[in-house]
This record gives structure tokens, sequence and C-alpha cells, in this order.
């Protein structure tokens, strides 16, 4: 009795079951293991949510906004940490997940050109760097961009990473460091007989913690590919505005992700017709001979998005910590969001973390 | 000895091998066995190439045009007997092949709708008819289509079939009938060792028989299914030009299949984004709340297109019985083709077929 009384409440040996197989959960399942916790992570469908949709880029410098101090720093400091954390994956899964080291940003008309020069100005302000590229600067960097295009700002380290081979590489990682993977529907984290719980279950974590406030927002986005005698690819993740939409080019080995629609539609993963139009016309928009490319896949996913754009990380009861929130973020936000969990599991804070704390909002005591 | 000689030149027990499994050769196989035929079909995929892509429309009417008198001929001939032959399959298989009875040409500007005209006198010289529809009208009979339509011409019969549908419905009729299907390639004719052979491989034809005059064009198409709420689909098949190019919508039970573009680009099955910008672009421009729908599939066919775009029917050796060129028509072209398959084996000529004879062409004989 004795001894099964410190198991309960040590981080060597001690149960906890990770609620949700996506990328945030997989990465808080490996760490946690790693940290000594005997982990099982539930999920029917491993790695099959929007994880699987999404367009990997880490771009939290080129999103940064004056007031969003607090956004730049959470996304950062995730940042910072993925060279290490997805050189440790790479190695250990011998899968390449980053598909290119920059990111480049650019205006189509002179308001989203004015746009550019505030980013820069911000995130010289916060420490960062970022250079503002002339229009024939940016036909340099990337000729096969729209001859239309009026500034770029680059963002050395402002990586992209390949969603899916991430999520094999984590799932490997996990099974390695002695994670149980059980393919299981979790209705009620009550019925776990686990000592502590991570609700890593994107959007649908509000179902589990009643309350959450963390609600689906559908994104649809085209992978394509190229075929023999294409106009080459972007080297870095290309990012604008067109029509008023947000859209990207992120670099895969074998094509291109074009991303995203961003539509409050519910529990819907249907691509339509409209959202595919759309996705075309931007990606056309930032590169003209985009129609070359195969257009291999449309998919669309549920973004678990909070209030305020910032994750949701943090223990919530003594037993249940959340790992949510992550919005358009996910694989960005993976390694910190891990940090944190591990550190929540532990009864510490990771302070980078602080402006996820769940405490921010009020989220139910059960 | 002497009945293995009338076995050989009897179709009463003589064996036949079908070369190919779209619709063609699987019909082919079917009316022959009925005939008394013992039928081998070989394909290494059965029903999964152009036959599986395409939109399924019967319109040989409303593509009539002056001086196309032949091609009139051969479509009506076949359209002629899809009631009869499709009825004949729905009581076997149990499926619904028609999707719909009519099929409704719209002009967008003066220059199409003078040609609807056009196409009506035609279709009156040639017996058949076919009724002009005014904007209004038009709008009375589909009311989701396009306000700038000027002009509409309706063809009464151009029903359409569900291809996959079909394809189930053959594969089912040919094994009930006796068909033997192996999933294997053929590489030689040579190498078969029955009686007669049938060669239906679609563009795949030429390989089997050199010089036959038969080569790929692709086609793009796309399904969308509806979604709830969405704006119900036409009940009719719709075609129209639009920006030089021709599109349609084809009904289905459970959505609308859109069509298609044509590309002379050998083997090539690949989807490009630029196809699928093109269809959705001619589908809004018909049909402006086609957005709303689900972009469920993309596919890529290799319609088995000859120089004139009637199809080559017919004996081209003593042993062989050939049935590819197709084109863009080929579930139209179904039945008639089986019939004239059928009579060819038994030494007669269909006498509506008489303009699919391969002798037209110069096809080295072997």
């Amino acid at each position: 009795m004795g001894s099964e009384v410190i198991v309960m409440h040590s981080n060597s040996g001690a149960t906890v079951s990770v609620v949700g197989g996506g990328v945030i959960g997989l990465a808080c399942a490996w760490r946690a293991a790693q940290a000594g916790w005997h982990v099982t992570l539930h999920d029917p469908a491993v790695g099959s949510g929007a994880s699987h949709v999404a367009g990997g880029m880490l771009a939290p410098l080129s999103e940064g906004w004056p007031g969003e101090e607090a956004a730049l720093a959470v996304g950062a400091a995730s940042l910072d940490r993925w060279p290490g954390f997805g050189g440790e994956l790479e190695r250990a899964s011998g899968l390449s997940l980053f598909t290119t080291t920059d990111s480049l940003t650019v205006a189509l008309d002179a308001a989203d050109a004015e746009d550019l020069h505030t980013i820069a100005e911000f995130l010289g302000r916060a420490g960062r760097t970022a250079r503002v590229l002339t229009r024939r600067e940016v036909r340099e960097h990337e000729p096969m961009l729209a001859r239309g295009i009026r500034l770029g700002l680059l963002t050395d380290g402002e990586s992209a990473v390949d969603n899916r081979a991430l999520l094999t590489a984590l799932r490997g990682a996990a099974a390695d460091a002695g994670v149980e993977i059980r393919g299981e529907q979790v209705a009620d984290l009550d019925a776990l007989e686990s000592d502590r719980v991570v609700l890593a279950a994107g959007h649908a974590s509000a179902r589990l913690w009643p309350g959450l406030q963390v609600r689906p927002v559908k994104g649809e986005i085209l992978r394509l590919r190229a075929r023999p005698g294409v106009t080459p690819a972007p080297t870095r993740t290309v990012r604008g505005v067109v029509h008023g939409r947000p859209a990207y080019l992120v670099p895969r080995a074998d094509g291109i992700v074009v991303g995203a629609t961003q539509l409050e539609a519910g529990e819907d993963t249907q691509v339509t017709v409209a959202g595919v139009r759309d996705l075309v016309a931007d990606a056309e928009a930032l590169m003209p001979a985009i129609g070359e490319y195969e257009f291999h896949e449309a998919a669309a996913g549920l973004r678990p998005c909070s209030p305020d754009n910032i994750p949701i990380v943090g223990a919530v009861s003594d037993r249940v910590v959340v790992a949510t929130g992550h919005g358009r973020n996910g694989i960005l936000m993976t390694p910190v969001t891990a940090d944190a969990v591990v550190a929540a599991l532990a009864g510490d804070e990771l302070p980078e973390m602080a402006p996820a704390s769940p405490t921010r909002f009020a989220v139910p005591a059960r």
C-alpha cells in the first residue's frame, strides 16, 4: 500500500492517459514517457484529424502584429524549440521533417506593403529580425512568384514541417519510448483508470471537459505535386493576402501545400467546390504557373480554436491537464506544448506558456 | 476431329477472348456469351479505365451538326437501343442506371444561340425532334441555371447513365451469362488460345494491333455531391460552351458530374490544377450556386479517340474483331457496339454501324 501511494504521486512510474493522437497528443505522450510516466494514448484513428490536414508552416514571426505580444512570445518560444525537437525526431525516425528553413510574406497591394513594414518594426522591437525585400529582391529570391508582388518580408528560421512525416516520426518515437497506443474512443475521462489525464483531443476536447472554450474552425487545403517540367516550387513558405483571404504555399519534398480556408461550420469536414475554387485562385495569384501542378488531394480539417487564438495548455484539475486550442498553429506549438504538459504533470508551470493557462477563461472545475 | 472443326466455325460453343474490361469489353463479352460463345475477358483492372471516369451522358442529338450525319446516325442507333439495353441490365442487377431522361443544351452568347437553331434544324431534317427554349423557359425548366443563359435546346430521350453503376451491372450480367473474367494483362493476341478475339482495350488497343488508328485523349472530370441545404441539381443533363470549352453537368443520384477537359497528352492520367480550375469555373458559369456542393473527387481518364470521331468496330482479320475509338461516347455507344461485335463474330455486319468499319482506315492486316 505504501509503495502504491508513492507511485500515485510521483512522475516516476505513475500512469497517464493521453486522450487524442494528433501531433499534440503524440508529442505529449512521447515526452511524458521520456520523463518516466507510464503512458497510454487513446485515439480510434491516430493521426487522422487536423494534424493530417495541416500545412505545417512555422510562422509566428511573420504573423506578428502590434498588440499581439503574447501570441508572438508563445509562438516564438515554440519556434525556438523546433530545431532541437525536430532534429531529435529526424535522427530517431530517419525521416526528413523540415521542408524549408524560411518564410517569405508578400504584399500584393499598397495596404499589404504597409502591413509588412508594421510587422518588421514590431519584430525588431521584440528582438527578432525580419528583412523587407523590394519587388525585385522578391523575384530574385523566388522567381516563380507573381510579377505584381510589391514587397516581401523575409523571416529566416521560420521553417516548415511535413505534417504527415511528423505524425509518423512522433508515433514511432512514442512507441519507442514505451507509449501504449490504444485505438479506442474515450467517452468519459472518469472512466480512465490512470493517475493523470492529458486531454489533447483537439476541438473534441470540449465534449470531454464541458465548458472548455475550444471550438472547431474548418480549414480546407490542397496538396499539389510537381509534374515533369513544371515551374519549380518556391524554396520558402510563401504567404500573402489574396482578395482579403490569407493564403500560403508551403513547400513539400514532392510539391506544394496550398492553404487554407477558414469557416465556422461545426464539425463539417467536407471539402467544398467554393473552397477549392478560392484556394486555386489564391495560389495562382501568388504563383501564376501553379496550374501546371498535379491536383493530388483536397482535404478539410477542424482546427481547435480558442477565443483569443492562444492555446489552452495546463492543469484544469488535480488530475487533468488540457492541451488544445492551438487553432492554425498546432504544428508550430507542438514542442512547447509537450514541454508545458510534462511540467504541468509534475506540478510545475512553464513560464513561456503562462499566456496559455486555462485559468484565463472560466473553465468549470469538475 | 470433325466435331472440333465444327466448334471452331460456329458461334455455339466456340471460344472468344475479350481483351479489355471497360464498358465496351464487358458489354461485348456479355452479349457474346448470350449468343452462345464461350467467353473469357482479360483485364488486370476491370472497370478502372475511361469507363470509370466517364460522365455518362447520352447526347448524340444535341451534339449533332450539319455534315456529321454519320456520327448522328451511329450515335442515334445506340441511343435508341439504350432503353432496352439499360432496362435489361437494371432488372438483372437491381441497380438504377439512368440518372435523367433528357438533355438541355444552353447558349451563353449570341453565337451559341445561333448554333442551337442550327442543331434544331439539322435534327428536324434527320427526323429527330428537339425543342428550342427561350431564356425564360430555360429557367422554368432548370431554375438553378445562370440568369445570363440566352437560349436552350431540349432533347427529350437524351438520358444519362451512372457509369460506375453500369460497370457493376455489366460485370454481374457478364458473370451470370458465363463469362470468365481473368485479371491478367494481354501482351500479344497471338498468345491467346481462343478461336476468336475481341479487342476492346480502349486507347491501348493500338499496342495490341499496331496501326489501329486510336490515340488517348485525356479528360478530367469532377464528381460533386449534394450537401444539406444546397441548391438542387439540374434534373436534366446540362451542356454548354464556356470560354470556348464544352462543359456539362450530368445529374447523379447523389450529386453532379462536371466534365470535361480535353488534352492530347499521351498516357498522362494526373489531374492538373488548371483542369480543376477550368472545370469549376465552367460549372459555375452554368450553375452559379455549384460552389455549395462537396468537391468529392477529381479524376482523369484516357478516351480512345479515332481520327474522325466515329468508333472503330468490326473485323480486322478472320480472327480478330476490334471495338475501340469511342472517344467521348463510349457509354453512349455501348449497346450498338455490343450488337455489332456479336454480328461480326458471326460473320455479319450491323448496317447501322457501317460508318464505324475499320476498313475506312488503312488498318494493317497481320
